[in-house]
Formats: structure tokens, C-alpha cells, sequence
């Protein structure tokens, strides 16, 4: 009997967050793909807990009004607020003080706040999503272990030229060891754990293994990835000598402010991170004074890459990391408050490292994401978030190659945007954690040579804005075009002086409009959910003051009927005319002194049964019944008289900023032409007029 | 064989959104119920669709944060929210015009506005909240139909003194008749369907029968209830000759409002509502002016009460009743504006009439809810709403006495708390829908008899307020203490001089505030869930301005710990000190100012293992990082010297204001001595130090 083959558009290796985020982009647009790993259900592997605002903006995207099931947007809901952050620092007598108080979250940077959750629920929300988008078709299949891995480096685009060889384990083999009696990362943290899962290899039965050809891998498979392994890239960077403790209990204490985020420097005990979580939970990050080491560890059981090797001076003796001791140093920390511990739930060590990978990605074929490409400390709650961003990034440019809707090309900036992300994450958490990790400085006394706190608080604050993951900015590509834009700030931004607040490349900060249809306020992201179409927004300015405004938009109507403009050669023919580029149009008159019918048909397109869009005309400016005062011209820096248009990835990055006339219309159609392919030969076959197709806004499914 | 007997607390008889309700707040407190249908699940019945402010405000207030299910939040988070009314009828030359629009919901009466969803997904949310409340012990029982109900006089207070003999039927017979092929409500409207289920009682099986003993039976069964005929109660009212139809479909028309709730008067054909919808979907009630009648059917079938049939002139032919001959009359009255009909997905017909039961309980042992108990036209969207919400008044005080925390006498309040609420509706739907169904009177024409519409407007206008569920005011009773409190203003409200903005017997109006522990912008409903406890509220007004009002804490410390006061008297021994009672203390000074340690232990309690209470304690003034100023000092009218005590029932209505003051909080003690019972021997069973109960403000289970 041959081994069982198959074929599948992508397959994902590693069901953590980023691979979860991978498969919900995959699952929502229709694509047919596979996501494996290596662990039985019974493990529950690793735990991060932070969700930056970046992240509950993506979770909120997949989360529209019209899916009724328990979606990603119930991190929001259930998830501990973090509102403030306190510094805690030695007074000039050595007395442990508070000495400032700042908002977690920048105000004014997202709808959301900094939230802290368990990843069991979050993977949990990730597994019904797709579940739900899929109509149950994908599921996590494990315990489902990668052998071996070939790109065919010849074969023709978006065809399956990557071969998976993958063997089903049996349960045993796929459960890690525990090191003592509460649940704890300890093994994850210093280990890794491939060679238990590849000394199960021996045992072989052809029965338990299948060929897989996939069009894409990603492998997403943590910080010893079998997938980078395969690729041949070892990881850069360092590892200090710094020890942390972690602990997720609940804490008995007279400290004030132990609901709040935290970093306590003591005078000579080392320092605390406080991260208060939900059902009163509180996570501590506590520095470790003593930890045994045993240096013959290094050579016997090491599986860490050779830089890993190199940097480490020995290996912690795991066993004497326990809570109590983790407890013990956190009260010399936290004197004179007293601090006790009950319903402990979690606890690990680890130690300070920041390592990254140089490549994310070989042949555009195959793809590496999350701690595979990037590792370094938790206590900026970085990790998952930037984790589950790289496959935000990657996963909607698989689906539109997937669908024959765009080149392959667009995949090489998967690696170009993430990699920058990933070593500004590392420089950024290489300079907090030393500054954290330090003796402090105490001003006006002899101790004079620690860490300067103002440095570290000014440090923090600084890496607050990166760490909320909402002023990633992705560089001039195939898919960005800051061409025309102005010099980069003193941030970095750049701009079109036609919407001189939209920075090109970043995600579009979210601003409320209303729908001129029901006067519904509609905060522009949750009109711009991730179901994988770009959008091109048009600001019309105020047509009630300057009528010449609308005759623009009857020129764009001919455009956009034109057989040979984006819209219609990139959209296979019968499907819903906007199920790749979603228009949405957006006026500065109040809502009152216009009439949906003023505009031409594209802003409220009719669909086969003769169906009205009324969900893409909005007005900009104006007065809310419930909800005060709106000016979406205003946060964009957009002219009421002039306009704008406005083009956002499906990812809901600033793509293009043009003019709005038809020369600025035009420039959007040449955006497109650089990756899109034409459409004329995709036909979907002919709409059963008895469908009812009310979530009908998805990208539609193509005929090979 | 004998038939099997059993026993429960709580009967329930029919699972609607009346059963539904009572069944929620049951499950929320542990109490052991059943929920019957006589219906197998294959049909559906009934829609209702459209939710108010309250009904929105309760479906939050069992949506915790800490329950991670769908719960029935999702509402808020499905339904399309109507924002705006419009209102359209003929000018001066007959044409339709639009007269005036305004917001649907009035700003400022509650978090939330007017929203509309298909009853089924509401069933939906409320049995999967039932299930995880009840760790899916109780689901809805069906089809079983009551046969027969007694209830025994004599017996002790919260004894299982109600018998209700219940049989299991086949799955055929629960399945009622539809006429024509589009699903419809024409069955249900006109005839209600007792009798085919009674006819199968004659094939009879001893096995099928179960003998119920219940403390209490609710009887939420629907117009032609079989518990109110059990109970000898006949409906008192009146039917009109006006016949309406009902359409939900998707609309293809060039009518501009079509996506905002809409009175249309026409000149000559009559009237339409328009309620758009989710998913694109538009309901319409439309005013039909032929309707064959057939008067042999009065006598021959009519299975109404007396009333029902004196005031009938004749059964309309409903087979002449369809989707066609109902969207020919809308067209008419659409008329110059086209409208064609495409996704029907439900319609119905019915009359309009008013009907209230003269009592909802016998015996304070059996009561009835819902349509069993009033029954109107259902174009304000009150019948849903008004029914969920009697046994939103019902279930946390069926609750109370069956944990034998309170006395049975507080059942009694049911009745008086609804009865008025019932009336005040069958009021304000006969005054709107005569209105409704009259010909306009067209100024400045020679049309000047018919239907003012400007008194149209204002009775629409002034009924939003009651339509909203949000001004129901119960009277003083045993449950409200309105004692000393001002004259009831030109809208009927009163107040203490205390809390000059908290009209007492209503539902507390939610505002933030911010919670000590952790800066967190809390609305005071979310921390006043329903959960079954008594929220007392202590407003100490501006603690750092004026330390005396810290004394005045100190001393409510020693009254508390008093095994003579409400606190502990009322408090089953052993269980967590606030499982009856919630004290919430709300200090007027800025947050920053004051620390938690400032306050007596009462306001941040620690439990058995000694954790603390952090969410008992709040600032009501000042500065958020990220949602603006708060003052609920302001938003109730008490003042930040002299503060104030409002006890909350556990439906959130305000019970009663006193003094921030021993003799205040005496008052309070009065209160609660009036109906509560002494637990001193209510002792729980020791609790397991290595319990997780981090969900653990529910209400305890008491050993009975």
C-alpha cells in the first residue's frame, strides 16, 4: 500500500496564535487549507495573556455584526482592562514609593485599552471562528507531525510545488513532560521539546503517513521550529544572564496597587512586573537573585540553535525554580508591603534573550511566522500579539493569490514588512530589559550608578505606542505606494498632503461616519472588516456646497463601468460586483440635505435580484442622535471642499492617497494593475435567484 | 404502574421569551425549575422582532463579563439598531411627502436604542444562557403538554404545594397546521391551537404522564394560555375591524427612508409601518382595506374567550390573506414610490385588538405572564418586550423565596408591579392604532375629518418614552418604599431631596464610574448585574473634603458586622459575606487623592482565603484616561457633602433613598426586616481552600 496523498492550497504546521490568526484569514475567505501540530489536545502549550490594541482591532475585524456565534470579539468583553500603570522606585531613604502614575494605554491611539486574557480562551474563540467561517470544515488536526518538507523550485505559480510528508502520532508520544506538580512552562521555556516527537519516528507504520502537496506552507510553529529548521535559518541574537521568575496567582497583599500594571524597582532585591488579569488574577514577572546552574547540561541534552549555545553559561537548574521560591524573592521586592499567594494557576522561569530570524520566507513559498522568527522577553506582553500580526499580515495576501486574484509577487512583502517589525521589537525589548533588569539609581543619595528610572519611564513610555502594534509602518512595495508623500516626521510618518492625518503604510486609525441611509454612526473599521477585499474610499468633500463634486463621481461612474478599470477586470465576471474592491463613498454635507439617490448607482449598487447596497454611502460630518458630533474630514486631515481618496489593504493599511478626481481615480486603477490578474476567464456559475445569500459580502469562491 | 411524580421548585409553562426570561433569572440563582413547550422544536413560533431600551439594558445585565458564552449581549451586537423615525404622509396636494423625522430612540433615556432581530435568535441566546447558567442541567422540555393543574390551599409558605399533571406527546402532534407554503403566522394569529392538542389525550399510555409537584408554576403560554383557563381568569378588552398584514422581506424600491423606521399615512389606502431589519430584511405592517370574511366560522370553530367572540363581527378568510394580495395594498400606499419584494421570508395577518387579564396570579402560587396576560397590536414592538420583562419582574423574586431568603409574601408585588404596566400598554396601543388606521386629515384642503397628524406625532412621541420600558414605575409596596419622598412630578416621578435626579420605583439609569483599585470606567449597571442580590449603594459623598464622612464609614463598619442587621442576620452563614447583599461605596473624591486602605474593610471585604474584594469601591467623580470626566454625583442629583444611600432591587429598580448617616443606613435595615428571613440557620457546608470559585458572586445554595 502506497502512502495516502492529498493536496491542500495551504498548509499551516502549529496551532498557536499565529497560526490560528493564518487559518481565521484563510477560513473567512473560503480557501482550502489544512492546520496540523505536533500536540494532542491534552497540553495546553504555553501562556501568554497580553492583547495589544492592535490585536483586539484584528479581532474585532473578524468579528462583524452578522456572525451571531461567540467570535474573537469577546476578548474585548471578557478580558481584564489594563487602564493604569504604576511606578513603584526607592525613595531617597531606600523606602519603596510610588512615583507616577500614566494612562497603560495611550489615549487616543485606538478604540481599545491594553487587555490581558488566558491564550487557552483566545485559541478556544480562534477554534470556533473557524469552525463557524469554514462551516465547520477545518479543524485543528493533531496530534500530526511534520517529517520532512521539499519546495519544487520549478514549478509554475500559485501550483502545489511543496511537498509535506506528515506522520499521526499516537497521544502519549504527543504529551511533553511537566516539571512538578502545577501546571508551568519550565519545560517549554528551556528545552524546546522536538526530540521526544522524532524518537517516536522508528516506529513506523505506513499507514499512520500522508503526502501532502500544498501550494503555501506556513509554519508557525514556535521558537524551535521544525519549519525554519527544514529552511535551513538559524536565528540571531543573544541571551543575557538575567533570570525571571513568572507566577499567575491570585495575591493577598496591603500593596495599593496591585490592579494596576506595575514595575517595582527595588534598592537591592531586583524588580517586579505587575500584571493584574481576570477573575482576579494578578501575573508577576519577578527577577530571580539565585538560580543554580548546572554546566554539564549545556553539552548533554542542549537543543537550541548554535548562537543559543554560545551565549548561554550554563543551564538553570530548572528544579529549583519553584513558586515558592519565585514567591520568596517577590516579597523581598515588594517590602514593606506583605504579599502572599493563593489559587496559583501557572508559574515558569526564563531567561532574558532576544533572537531573530534573517529570513521569514524561502521561494515565496514557504513562510515562517510568530516565535519561529522572533524571540525575546514577555513582560511588554509582545510576543503573541506581534505573533498573531505576522500572520494578519500574511494571510490575506495567501488568499488572494490562493484565489488567482493577485500575483504570487505580493508574498515577497510578507518578509520585507515583518521582518522590521520584528527587529525593532527586539531592539526595543533589548533596551527595556536591561533597563528593568538593573539596580536602580537613587537621586540624591550615594547610589548613584544604577539605572537612571526617568530613562526607563521615558523608555517605557516611548515603547508603549510600538508595543500597542498601531504605529507599524509598512515601507513603499508592490502593495504601499508613498510615492508623492511628504518627508517622514519627526515620528517617521509620512503623508499626503490631500489627507495630511491618513500616515501611508500604517493601519487606518478608526473614526466614526453615518450611514446616509439610516443615520447609523459606523466607526469606519467595522465598515472595513477582514473579509479580504481592498477598499477604496472616496471622499467627496461637500457636493451640497460644491456641486461640481458630484459630477466627478458620475465621471468615476463610467470608469468604473468600464470593462478595462480595476473594478471590473479584476472582479470575476457574475460575482457581486464589489466581492474584490469594496467602494465606499463618503460625503462632507449633512446627512439630511442629500438624498441617497443625488449619487450615482456605484455608491448604492443594485445586485442580481435587484437588491439595494445601502451600506456605502456615508456622510462624514455631522450630528449623531445618540452619539454627539462626527468629522471624519477632520481626524483624516481631509479638505471639505477638495476630497480625497483613500485606498486600505485588506489589512487595513493606508495603500495610496490620491487625488479625488479622475486622474486620482487613475493612479488607484495603476495601484492595482502592478499585482491583480485580470478576471475576463473566472466565471462563477450562473446565482440561484431562491439563494438567500444575505452574508453575501465574502469573497467569492472562483472556478480553477 | 403508577405515574411517575416528581418535584421541582418552578414550573414553567411555555418556552417563549416570557418563559425564557423567567427561566434565565431562575438558572442565573441555582434554583431548581423545568421549562415545558407543548411544541415540538420543529416549529417556530411566533415573531416578534423588535427589542427595547430595557429589554436591552436586562439582556446586558445577564451578559457578565466573566461568562464567556454567547449570552444574550449578542442582541446588541446582531440586531439592526434603528436610529431614526420618519415620518411620511400627504401635503397639500394629496402627494406623499416626508413631514418630519426624528431620532427613533429619545437621546438620553439609556445606553442603548430601539434594535430589532428575529425572535428565533433571541430563543437561541436564551437557551444557551439557561444551559451554561444551570451547568446544563436544565433545557427545554418539549413537547409536553399540562393536562391538568391544582393547586392546594393549605399548604405551608414555599412548599411544593401546585400539582400539574404533564404528558409527553408524539412529535406529529405537536407540529401545528400552516397554511400556504411561505412560513406564516396566520395559523397562530386567528385561531390559537388548543384543541388539536387536547384531542390526542384521549390515546391514552400511562407512561407518558408525569405528576409535577411545584412549588410555583408560571404560566407563560401564549394568548390562548391554558394555565390562565386553568385559573378561571377570562381576558377583559376589545377587538377592532381594522386588519393588517404583516411582510418581512427584502424591498426593491426607490422610497429613500426604506432603511429607517417609517409611519407612512396615505391619502386613500390606508397605512404602512416600516421596521427594517437585519440582514436587509425590512418588516412591514401594512393596513389592508378588503379582507373577506366568512361569518359561519364565528360559531363553528372559534375557539376564543367570550369576549373574543362578542366583539368579533366575522373570521376573515385568511387564505385570502397572502404575501401578494398584502404587498398589492403597499404598493398602493407606497404610491408615487415603487416597491417590489424579493427574500419573503415570513408574513401573517391579524386584527387589531386589546385584551388585558384582570389578575396574573392565584394564590401567589401560579401566575401568568406575558401574551397570557395582554395582547395588542404589534406595531410599538411592546408584546416581546413587555412579556420578557413581567418575568423579569417575576423570576428574581421567585428566586428570593425559593432560596427561603425571603418571605412569599413578596410574590404578591408581581401582580400590582404588572397589572399597571399591562394597562398603561393596552392604553397607549389603542390610542396609537386608531390613530394609525384612520384616514389623515390633509391641511389646508378640503380632507379636514380625519386623523390629526400632529396629534399622531406627539402620541408617537410621548409613547416612545413608555415604548422604551424604561419609565415603568412600581408603586410603594412591600419591595419600594416611596415614604417621604417629593409629589410626583408632571411625568409622574418621585424623588427624594437626596438623590433629586433618582426617581424612586424606577429602574435605576446607568452612569459611570471609576473603580478605585484600577482606574476602570465602570457603568454602575454592569456592576449591578442579575445575579439575585440587593445592592446597596452608599454615596459618601467627598471623603477628602470632608473626613467626618470617613467616620460616618467606621460606624456603618460597626452596624455591619452586627449579627442583629440585615448584613449578617439576612446572610446564610458561611456563605460570602455579600451573596445577599452587595454594598457598593462611592466616594466623590478623585481617585488619586484617596487609597483603598483609607476606607473600613466592608468596603473591600476579604473572603475566607483572605483575597480581596477590589470591586466594591469606586470613585463617582473625575477624570478617565480614556472615556472623559464622570459624575454620577451630578447625573443623580446628590450632593458630594451629604452623599446618600439608594438601595437597588436585584431587577435594578430603586427600593428605596435614605441618609448617608446611622439613621440612614437603619432605614435600610428597616427595609429589608419587612420581608427578609433570618438565616441564622441557613449554615453552608464548609468550603474547600482549594475551591476555584473565582465566578463567586452568585447567590449561594442554601441547605434547605
Amino acid at each position: 500500500m502506497a502512502i495516502k496523498e492529498s493536496q491542500t492550497d495551504v498548509l499551516i504546521i502549529g496551532a498557536g496564535p499565529s497560526g490560528f490568526m493564518c487559518a481565521t484569514w484563510l477560513a473567512r475567505c473560503g480557501i482550502p487549507f489544512r492546520i496540523i501540530d505536533k500536540r494532542s489536545t491534552e497540553v495546553f502549550a504555553g501562556q501568554a495573556d497580553g492583547l495589544q490594541c492592535r490585536s483586539l482591532e484584528i479581532f474585532k475585524s473578524f468579528s462583524e455584526k452578522c456572525f451571531d456565534f461567540a467570535t474573537l470579539d469577546q476578548g474585548w468583553k471578557i478580558a481584564n482592562h489594563m487602564i493604569e500603570m504604576c511606578f513603584w522606585s526607592p525613595d531617597e531613604n531606600g523606602q519603596l514609593v510610588r512615583n507616577s502614575r500614566v494612562a497603560d494605554t495611550i489615549p487616543g491611539i485606538s478604540r481599545f485599552t491594553q487587555s490581558v486574557i488566558h491564550q487557552g480562551n483566545i485559541e478556544k474563540w480562534f477554534e470556533e471562528s473557524i469552525d463557524n467561517f469554514s462551516d465547520g470544515k477545518v479543524k485543528v488536526e493533531r496530534p500530526l507531525l511534520p517529517v520532512s518538507l521539499q519546495i519544487n523550485e520549478d514549478a509554475e505559480p500559485n501550483t502545489h510545488a511543496v511537498d509535506v510528508l506528515v506522520k499521526k502520532l499516537c497521544n502519549d508520544a504527543a504529551r511533553p513532560e511537566q516539571y512538578g506538580k502545577v501546571a508551568n512552562g519550565l519545560f517549554r521555556a528551556f528545552d524546546g521539546d522536538q526530540e521526544q516527537f522524532y524518537k517516536d519516528i522508528t516506529k513506523d507504520n505506513e499507514d499512520d503517513y500522508e503526502l501532502i502537496h500544498a501550494k503555501y506552507v506556513v509554519g508557525s510553529d514556535g521558537a524551535h521550529s521544525w519549519v525554519r529548521k527544514q529552511l535551513g535559518i538559524d536565528m540571531e541574537g543573544e541571551q543575557t544572564d538575567f533570570v525571571w521568575g513568572v507566577l499567575d496567582m491570585v495575591p493577598i497583599t496591603n500593596f495599593p496597587d496591585i490592579r494596576s500594571r506595575c514595575a517595582i524597582h527595588s534598592k537591592d532585591s531586583g524588580s517586579v512586573m505587575v500584571i493584574p488579569r481576570e477573575n482576579d488574577l494578578v501575573r508577576f514577572y519577578i527577577q530571580l537573585k539565585e538560580v543554580e546552574r548546572d554546566p554539564n547540561t549545556l553539552t548533554k541534552e542542549f537543543s537550541g540553535t548554535v548562537e543559543e549555545r554560545r551565549s548561554s553559561k550554563g543551564r538553570i537548574d530548572r528544579s529549583k525554580i519553584t513558586p515558592e521560591s519565585i514567591l520568596k524573592q517577590a516579597q523581598e521586592i515588594f517590602k514593606p508591603y506583605s504579599l502572599e499567594m493563593t489559587d496559583l494557576s501557572w508559574y515558569t522561569g526564563y531567561q532574558i534573550g532576544q533572537r531573530v530570524s534573517p529570513r521569514f520566507a524561502s521561494s515565496n513559498r514557504v513562510f515562517i511566522s510568530g516565535d519561529a522568527c522572533h524571540t525575546h522577553s514577555p513582560k511588554a506582553g509582545q510576543g503573541m500579539n506581534v505573533s498573531m500580526q505576522d500572520t494578519y499580515n500574511l494571510g490575506f495576501k495567501l488568499a488572494l493569490v490562493c484565489k488567482g486574484l493577485a500575483k504570487q509577487d505580493i508574498l515577497s512583502t510578507y518578509e520585507s514588512e515583518r521582518l522590521k517589525v520584528a527587529r525593532d521589537l527586539i531592539a526595543f525589548d533589548h533596551k527595556l530589559s536591561r533597563l528593568f533588569s538593573g539596580k536602580p539609581m537613587i537621586p540624591n543619595s550615594d547610589v548613584m550608578d544604577g539605572v537612571n528610572l526617568d530613562e526607563f519611564h521615558s523608555v517605557y513610555l516611548e515603547g508603549n505606542k510600538f508595543a500597542s502594534g498601531t504605529i507599524v509602518d509598512y515601507e513603499d512595495s508592490l502593495l504601499v505606494s508613498k510615492k508623492g508623500a511628504s518627508k517622514p516626521d519627526e515620528e517617521g510618518r509620512v503623508y499626503s498632503a490631500l489627507a495630511s492625518k491618513v500616515p501611508i503604510g500604517r493601519r487606518l486609525y478608526s473614526s466614526s461616519m453615518i450611514a446616509q441611509s439610516d443615520g447609523l454612526p459606523v466607526h469606519i473599521a467595522d465598515r472595513a472588516a477582514s473579509d479580504g477585499r481592498f477598499r477604496v474610499l472616496i471622499f467627496t468633500g461637500d457636493v451640497k456646497k460644491n456641486p461640481g463634486n458630484i459630477q466627478v463621481l458620475y465621471d468615476f461612474q463610467e470608469l468604473i463601468d468600464s470593462n478595462d478599470f480595476f473594478s471590473k477586470k479584476y472582479t470575476p465576471v457574475n460575482a457581486f460586483s464589489n466581492s474584490v474592491f469594496d467602494i465606499i463613498t463618503v460625503h462632507a454635507s449633512n446627512r439630511h440635505d442629500v438624498e441617497i439617490e443625488d449619487f450615482p448607482a456605484f455608491t448604492h449598487e443594485l445586485d442580481y435580484k435587484r437588491r439595494c447596497d445601502y451600506w456605502s454611502l456615508y456622510s462624514g460630518v455631522g450630528e449623531t442622535y445618540h452619539e454627539g458630533d462626527v468629522d471624519i474630514y477632520s481626524t483624516y486631515g481631509i479638505d471639505k471642499k477638495k476630497g480625497a481618496i483613500v485606498v486600505l489593504r485588506p489589512d487595513s493599511h493606508v495603500a495610496l492617497v490620491s487625488e479625488f478626481s479622475v486622474a486620482g481615480l487613475n493612479e488607484v486603477n495603476d495601484y492595482f494593475d502592478k499585482f491583480m490578474i485580470p478576471q475576463t476567464k473566472n466565471v462563477l456559475p450562473p446565482k440561484d435567484p431562491q439563494a438567500d445569500d444575505t452574508k453575501r459580502f465574502v469573497l467569492p469562491k472562483l472556478a480553477v
